[in-house]
């Protein structure tokens, strides 16, 4: 069962979009009466008949909708330095869409090789594979900002704020705690994943100062989209109870 | 710290391959005297010093050695059915040497696609992933074999043997298990991952017979890739404790 996406749908739209309904009637083949499942992106699927089946602009009457379809019952932001390599956050971002993840902001840190980041590509990675593992939801991609913004930002108050960090930090007074055990009965999660060179002790003395907790990924040397899909793995086992 | 790969190196040999050595005088521009690590591809490191720096054939001597370089304490054969888009599997192959893989499977269900599998290129991957993710041994990559001749195989007996299915399987009086709890305590670990259209009814019937126990990957509808990496990950992230 293919998924249709529609912008407006919510808003009481009847119509696919060009590249939606050229889809649906050139290379799907569907005719007038035929039921199509459509998404909203922000949760609701909707049961649709198709009442013209016009290439350009299918027009559908909303049978039946859904909601909360194909979600998750956690709340999680990826923040994701871009590798200098632009296919492997794109890997990531379909992956953590298919898993499971409802925010993503690319970060530039004090090392990252990378400080453009170009959003509309990953824009529509993540409405493909939000249709493509029937996710209702498709998550929200933010402009890209330095670490030091998002550390400091106070949207995070109800969230468990987590850092993921290689070296030691015990010199700065604080713990590090495996992913798994710092995950553990959070709802409403944000997990920080730094550039090829990781984050620096400056960004990290920051972090702790605006409490987020430091986070290891295990033994294994990680690029920086596997610490990222490690990451949301790790989120999505716990809350599955797997 | 980059690392070298050297076949032969663990039964004496003492030059790096045509390749490697380019690599390691044209690119990397090592001379005699520099010290370099090369891995053997089974978990030995060598900490060598160079002394013929030719760039066809790099020749060095062996201060030290280091066993089970980068390994993890379980054993973990994946054994998954190479989805339609190749780049798919080979970025499987990348991401599970980077987490902490020992074996690798293609396999050919009822409803694979690709009955087709070319292994010279995975190979690479996998020499390149574990060099760069410093493991001293590269996953063995096996030649492709069908499900069925898989789960009849008699090697596995003292592994746990693990198959993902996302169907129902009450109907044939067994439980399906989540994936974090059928790996809990398992040193020793093989999980099968079917193709686009899962396994059949009748290859589950069979691994059923031979003892292999269904597991859930739980309620994301994830492509094979997404799928294998996420069991992967599951076994590592249980074996660091977190």
């Amino acid at each position: 069962m293919e998924l249709f996406y529609s912008k407006n749908i919510s808003q009481g739209g009847t119509c696919l979009d060009q590249e939606e309904s050229n889809h649906c009637i050139k290379v799907l083949r569907h005719h007038n009466g035929d039921r199509i499942n459509v998404v909203d992106g922000h949760g609701m699927l909707y049961i649709c008949t198709i009442v013209s089946d016009n290439a350009k602009c299918v027009e559908f009457e909303v049978e039946q909708s859904v909601e909360n379809y194909g979600s998750h019952d956690y709340r999680l932001h990826m923040a994701v330095a871009p590798p200098k390599n632009s296919d492997r956050f794109d890997w990531f971002a379909e992956k953590a869409t298919e898993i499971g993840v409802d925010e993503i902001t690319p970060l530039f840190g004090d090392y990252s090789e990378r400080k453009v980041f170009k959003g509309e590509r990953v824009g529509r990675i993540l409405v493909a594979a939000a249709k493509q593992s029937h996710k209702g939801a498709i998550p929200k991609l933010n402009e890209a900002v330095t670490v030091r913004e998002f550390l400091t930002s106070d949207r995070f108050g109800g969230s468990r704020k987590l850092i993921c960090y290689c070296d030691e930090v015990s010199s700065l007074g604080v713990e590090k705690v495996p992913i798994g055990k710092a995950v553990e009965g959070a709802k409403d999660i944000v997990i920080m994943i730094g550039p090829e060179g990781d984050f620096s002790r400056s960004e990290i003395q920051l972090a702790v100062e605006k409490g987020w907790q430091i986070v290891s990924l295990g033994d294994s040397r990680l690029r920086i989209e596997t610490a990222a899909m490690i990451s949301t793995a790790a989120v999505y086992l716990k809350s599955q109870g797997v």
